[in-house]
């Protein structure tokens, strides 16, 4: 089975870690939750996801995209160079690496939108373009194999994005 | 009597805008708590802070410095023009402007931290560099009337810091 990858960390907004959690299920994927550490993570409401990995144990080479949700989650994984690591090593090696809401700052930290288009939430637009990304204000841009979303009203096309860039291969 | 002007929007540090504020008061300044609207904001604990004015009714050039504490606020003001054009007027009109932990996301926003050294929570280093800023990891930063600190523990550097900034008029 193919399989991608979750990041997670406290604070996630709900919703766009578990949509695309299921939706990827839906569609066939397996999906990894990765965490800093192994355990369970709260969303902002509350909702309990279980972190099944952590980075250092994942090849990035055995999964075809890894997903970044938004909320306060990003600002948090930010710091842990490991889940750094992981997104940039998952961009070198062709992954579909896609971040929503606040995600982006994810893709910022590990330096992968310079001369890319993307978007992300209001506030993280001009950490965004500073980090040399060309920003678009849709509902989903994708750049090769970037995908990026702004809120999570997005999320229907954020994951019909992703899932079509999957089938390309 | 001499003022300074205090931004807030809900999910403040709660230190970092309650330590500041009666710091600024034992020191003989009054405190205008300002926020996009009137009315009151609950800290990242729940405790409530009450904004007396907008930034439409401010007039820089009346006060000494203006505050920005950390937390989720300065990701909700960020994306408020008129708090944003609020720290912008201030830096150009020479006031000790003055950011902890996540507020310098404010000083990111308004374009003023380009060429000028300044610190800030660890999450916000890497769009703090991307905005321009020479990033020091240390208590309290000062370059000309610009005043940034880290993390809540750095609250006794900060104030101390911007008093004696203010004391040289």
């Amino acid at each position: 089975m193919e399989s991608v990858l979750l990041l997670i960390e406290n604070n996630f907004e709900d919703t766009e870690a578990l949509y695309p959690y299921y939706r990827m299920k839906e569609a066939g994927f397996g999906v990894v939750v990765v965490g800093a550490k192994a355990g369970t993570y709260a969303s902002k409401h509350g909702y309990p996801l279980k972190a099944e990995k952590t980075p250092g144990e994942i090849d990035v080479k055995k999964f075809k995209a890894l997903l970044i949700p938004g909320g306060g989650a990003p600002d948090r994984m930010r710091v842990i160079p490991e889940m750094v690591r992981l997104v940039r090593e998952a961009s070198e090696h062709g992954l579909v690496v896609a971040a929503i809401c606040h995600g982006p700052q994810m893709l910022i930290e590990a330096d992968v939108v310079r001369g890319k288009k993307a978007t992300c939430y209001a506030s993280v637009k001009t950490d965004l373009v500073n980090a040399g990304a060309k920003y678009e204000d849709s509902p989903v841009v994708v750049d090769g194999r970037l995908v990026t979303s702004r809120v999570p009203g997005d999320l229907p096309d954020f994951c019909r994005a992703i899932l079509e860039r999957l089938s390309r291969g």
